[in-house]
């Protein structure tokens, strides 16, 4: 593992934690009731902590943030804009199951960081009670309702394929971040490595589409 | 100085910061640089501590936010939907001349406070490098380009409209929020306070327009 690998994750994880902020904040606006609105705010606002967390980490490293950033704006806005929530149930939908694959992604990559990393990346991937309010709310209005079910697991199992597409072009562009992700054993191509990787993510996926209720 | 009206503008407040917050969250996806999204994000981020010192005092006079916010969330959200900025540039007008106009209004009726809420509504209001950022970049941006510029100056020149006109709702809706602007001297009607309150503010958004090279 190469200290630029560290950056790397740090610098994508630093993103995704910035642009869930600002999708969560937009979701707020368009909370159907003040409370839902006020949670949802704290929720993005606890995004933003967590990105506070990891650019403080690469500070301390003598890592410019901005630096470390950079090369994943691209693919995290492009996920992002291929995505726009249209109201505010996909919205939740988007950020739950969105949440979830990442959380698993950086979970696997965690096996190969350093203790003092893997405990930032476990610290800021840590439920703040996100998932239950976006389960309850989102079976709530689709228990009752076949075609909101139907358009939100429509919804839901296009988060998949966008991410794995956008992680294909990060991956081609960074190979020190793929590196986190290839185990180098023996007889083991990259190929395998990465259909491994993704068959575990699609795993995890389709529990919790099944959660909210819907097909995978 | 009825605890109704203390209980009225720390309800207001409080929409005002969540409101700011969604503006400035929604502004930093529209930053033409990831330094500038980070810092609007900052600031954003900043606006919702705030929201959350305003609720936590709130909730240790035992009433709940929500309630408090409530009357005030109609108003707020239609001065909001009104004025949409279209771009980066206008989202820092709004917030700069709304921030301006808005802290010149608490700052009035702080006055009439008991010193604990007023202490809390002074460091609420006081400036976090916001207007500093906002100047240099909408200055930057107007001072080549005489069509930009009257754009900005006449986007600037809506708020203080706008602002008054939902205010003026507002005060008719809660009198005891009205009550915190109304001098009760001799001699002195309502409309006279009113009138010199809006003159005053007026006073200030001039000034802040002047600020930025607009006329106001």
């Amino acid at each position: 593992m190469t200290t630029q690998a560290v950056i790397d994750l740090l610098g994508l994880l630093a993103y995704g934690e910035l642009s869930s902020f600002e999708q969560m904040a937009a979701d707020a606006q368009k909370a159907p009731t003040l409370p839902d609105k006020a949670a949802m705010s704290n929720f993005a606002s606890g995004e933003f902590e967590h990105y506070k967390q990891i650019t403080s980490r690469l500070k301390s490293l003598g890592i410019d943030p901005v630096e470390a950033m950079k090369p994943f704006a691209g693919a995290l806005d492009a996920y992002h804009q291929q995505l726009v929530p249209s109201n505010w149930l996909e919205g939740l939908v988007k950020s739950y199951i969105g949440e979830g694959i990442a959380s698993d992604f950086y979970r696997e990559v965690s096996k190969f960081l350093d203790k003092e990393t893997a405990e930032l990346v476990e610290e800021v991937l840590s439920d703040n009670g996100f998932a239950d309010f976006a389960i309850e709310r989102i079976r709530q209005a689709s228990e009752n309702d076949a075609i909101m079910a139907g358009r939100l697991a429509l919804w839901g199992r296009r988060m998949m394929g966008e991410m794995i597409a956008q992680a294909a072009l990060v991956a081609k562009e960074r190979m020190t971040l793929a590196q986190l992700f290839i185990s180098n054993e023996p007889g083991v191509s990259i190929a395998d490595d990465l259909n491994g990787l993704v068959n575990r993510l699609t795993v995890g996926h389709a529990r919790r589409m099944d959660v909210l209720g819907f097909a995978s």
